[in-house]
């Protein structure tokens, strides 16, 4: 086979990168840390997007677009959010080229420096509420629920597809409440939404949980975040949902007049997913052969491939499948016939393992006379004959029981590498192996980050479920006393 | 009523963007030259993007994705590329800010200069073509027929809302093919779908063309067209279909080996459409009393406004309102109720035909008894008494009406301002009154330049209907023989 992957247990960082090469996800491009996301893999997005938009839209919200430059003085207006993102800002600085007086091509042209210069959005935040200031004076322009999909740049020095690249796609909600309360209830309505796409779309088992005040977006009161973890033990954020209090209103001047007349300052919650989760899907299910994708979420569902020797079985099988498709994608199942006359079936197995097809159903002479055709299930790489009558319905029955066997793999990984641990001793060999571990803490920024610096876990989030977490104890670290658990790893 | 527009007898351009504005289409943003595009125009664009979409998937197209920067040094490959676009880049030359040493605030830091400036992109084909070079070996790889939806920059000067931006979403197909006539015919093709959506999605009559050499694209060897009459009798460039040659394939070395075993340049096509497909929607249809949109575009094909005194009455209506709004969606239509407290029915009558809503249903207590509603039409402002039975079909069939009437008008205003012109003085005192005029052109790029000079009209395409335009004549400037008419307007 030409596409061979590296092994994942050789070298996890070597295979998910071929992965991503490999099954067309997407390529670097010839702009440093900057991605080009490939046909296949635009069209995961694609299915992505279209889920999250109908559940934006189910949940009351429309979108908006804003403009992708932000003003440098907007970024400096909340002090923590310029910390956040200062160190990473393209900065537009000209807006003409001219012939080279010195040589050969274009330079910047001097004279075109923009006087104040502009950055490539990281995030929105400030150019949107700049522009709520002006759509929002009374209590009836509340809540504002405002959703946008857009590309984002946070020049990261190392970057990897799709999970940490210096141009991004995203969506970023960015909601505007009259009271305090509305607004937390936001942020965690989003989070949920973001749990559940996750869990029933992407098959993927999801932590819900509040950041510790080190980890929060810069310039929010609270962040909640969805965290997944991946087949080689590291923690995944998958999304997050800021309740960003008045900070944003109060650094644009942002007021509205309640009910009863008087001025009162309008609280925020801004919330994301990104392209990144397109890592996160291909970390959470794949394998040596290839991707595994959740049927929900693949841009095929079902491969044929003949097996003949003479032109008319060629025919004869062909005519066949094109039945066959044309009754499945009635049903809404998207389907393709690899009738490509170069290459051999083995090649061609092999090739849609790889790009994570849900189910390959191959036919030869053999099967076309008795009825019946061979299907391979790609989550557990099993084969089985099956009968032609009443086709469809079984495919489409296997895409919920291979959604479903998806995610409980998942899961039961998930759990098979969640630890309670209480020693620091236990702390230093278990984060060495990998995984969730759910230990006290002592709530100080001081044994956080000497834990990080020590071991490079994180506290992932401090999880929302209090079955799990709450309960007396003693920190892991400094042994002082703790009202619960919170959730470390290392991360991505 | 409060937001009033301006007349559109009285200052055409005032009118329009009165009414992007009051619409709330879009907004002039805190970046010189950027907008925002505000729900209900974003909601607009989401039903172009949707239909194109699906007609580019129909046609064989799939969606991927490319880096927003270019590296400076890609844009001057291509010379007539770069001749085009060098004087409207926004060019980003660092990637980190620092606190500003010598006060507040934030200020570039002048150690993170980037080795090589980055272009935001204004267009894709040098970052696409220099892509494809790694895609495209063997004639087994082509064609590629890939879109990107995107955001876009040029900087220009003067900028108005939808029509010229700084910024702007579009999507740009670029394609590759082994043979000339391929790409040719895909070119074609392009241009025949936007004509399609043209007519069919934005009720707005087209006329398909080639540009002139004068007018085409930096870089193509052939630009297609779709030319759009406004109301003020200027036109608009609704959307471009280029055939590329091999310019780009020469430009980035990209070679394919032929079924024969030989190296061929590949050839190429690139066609988009923007955001500026809301100015010529908006500027096709509306009037003094706002926006009039297409039923295939609008985000809200009803509006219910109940009439009432009491309580009573208004539950009794809502209620009626709620089982009627039901039906239709259930059929596919958007529907909403304004059950607003706060406002006059005539504020809101007002409003709505501001915002284009093709139907408006009112009910008041007389027409809830007589079982009947009040129907008016925004295209026509008429007003009739339907009966409430059978509603949802007689406004489903309605939508088609109102659908092609648009249509109708908007093509009779055309014919009514298009003129076959043969002598100069002719053409002087009609392209002061504005329109659509066929006339004969030598064919050299002299003439046009000086027509463009005098009367600030330029040649918006070589219509490809041939029974319109292919007659002996003489240039309407010159006198030279021409043995077609070509079509003259000033332009947007």
């Amino acid at each position: 086979m030409a596409k061979e992957v590296t092994n994942r247990e050789d070298n996890y960082s070597q295979w998910y990168n071929n992965l991503v090469v490999k099954a067309d996800l997407a390529e670097a491009s010839a702009v440093r840390g900057c991605m080009v996301i490939k046909p296949y893999g635009y069209a995961i997005w694609e299915k992505m997007h279209e889920q999250l938009d109908k559940m934006f839209k189910e949940t009351g919200h429309v979108n908006a677009y804003f403009p992708l430059f932000i003003p440098k003085s907007f970024l400096s207006r909340e002090a923590e959010h310029v910390e956040g993102f200062a160190k990473e800002c393209a900065v537009v600085t000209h807006h003409r080229l001219m012939v080279n007086p010195n040589g050969a091509g274009v330079v910047v042209d001097p004279d075109a420096r923009l006087e104040e210069e502009l950055i490539v959005r990281p995030t929105s935040e400030t150019i949107i509420w700049n522009t709520y200031k002006n759509w929002i004076k009374s209590w009836r322009d509340l809540p504002i629920l405002v959703n946008q999909w857009a590309n984002v740049v946070r020049w990261e020095m190392r970057t990897r597809l799709f999970l940490r690249t210096a141009e991004f796609l995203w969506q970023e909600g960015h909601t505007a409440h009259a009271t305090k309360e509305e607004a937390m209830e936001e942020a965690q309505r989003m989070v949920e939404v973001y749990a559940k796409f996750a869990r029933e779309y992407m098959s993927m088992p999801v932590v819900v949980g509040h950041k510790s005040e080190t980890e929060r977006f810069a310039g929010a009161v609270d962040t909640l975040c969805i965290e997944a973890l991946m087949q080689d033990g590291k923690a995944l954020q998958a999304g997050t949902s800021h309740f960003l209090g008045q900070n944003f209103a109060k650094a644009f001047d942002v007021q509205y007049a309640t009910k009863e007349g008087n001025l009162e300052y309008v609280w925020a919650t801004s919330w994301g997913v990104s392209t990144r989760l397109m890592g996160a899907l291909i970390m959470s299910h794949s394998d040596n052969n290839g991707l595994v994708l959740p049927p929900k979420l693949a841009p095929i569902h079902v491969v044929m491939v003949p097996i003949f020797k003479t032109d008319e079985e060629r025919n004869h099988i062909l005519d066949k499948m094109a039945a066959m498709k044309q009754d499945m994608e009635l049903r809404g199942l998207s389907v393709k016939i690899d009738d490509r006359d170069n290459l051999r079936p083995g090649f061609k197995f092999a090739e849609w393992e790889l790009k994570g097809v849900p189910v390959r159903i191959a036919i030869g002479p053999r099967d076309l006379e008795g009825g019946v055709v061979e299907l391979a299930r790609r989550d557990t790489m099993t084969k089985e004959s099956v009968a032609q009558e009443g086709l469809t319905q079984y495919v489409l029955d296997l895409m919920d029981t291979i959604q479903n066997n998806i995610y409980d793999k998942a899961f039961k990984f998930r759990e098979e590498n969640t630890f309670k641990v209480d020693t620091w001793e236990e702390f230093k060999v278990k984060i060495e192996e990998g995984g969730f571990l759910l230990c006290h803490w002592d709530g100080t920024a001081e044994t956080e980050a000497k834990i990080k610096e020590e071991t490079k876990a994180t506290i992932r989030c401090i999880p929302v479920d209090t079955d799990v977490c709450v309960e007396e104890g003693k920190c892991v670290y400094s042994g002082k006393p703790s009202h619960r658990r919170v959730l470390f790893a290392r991360s991505y």
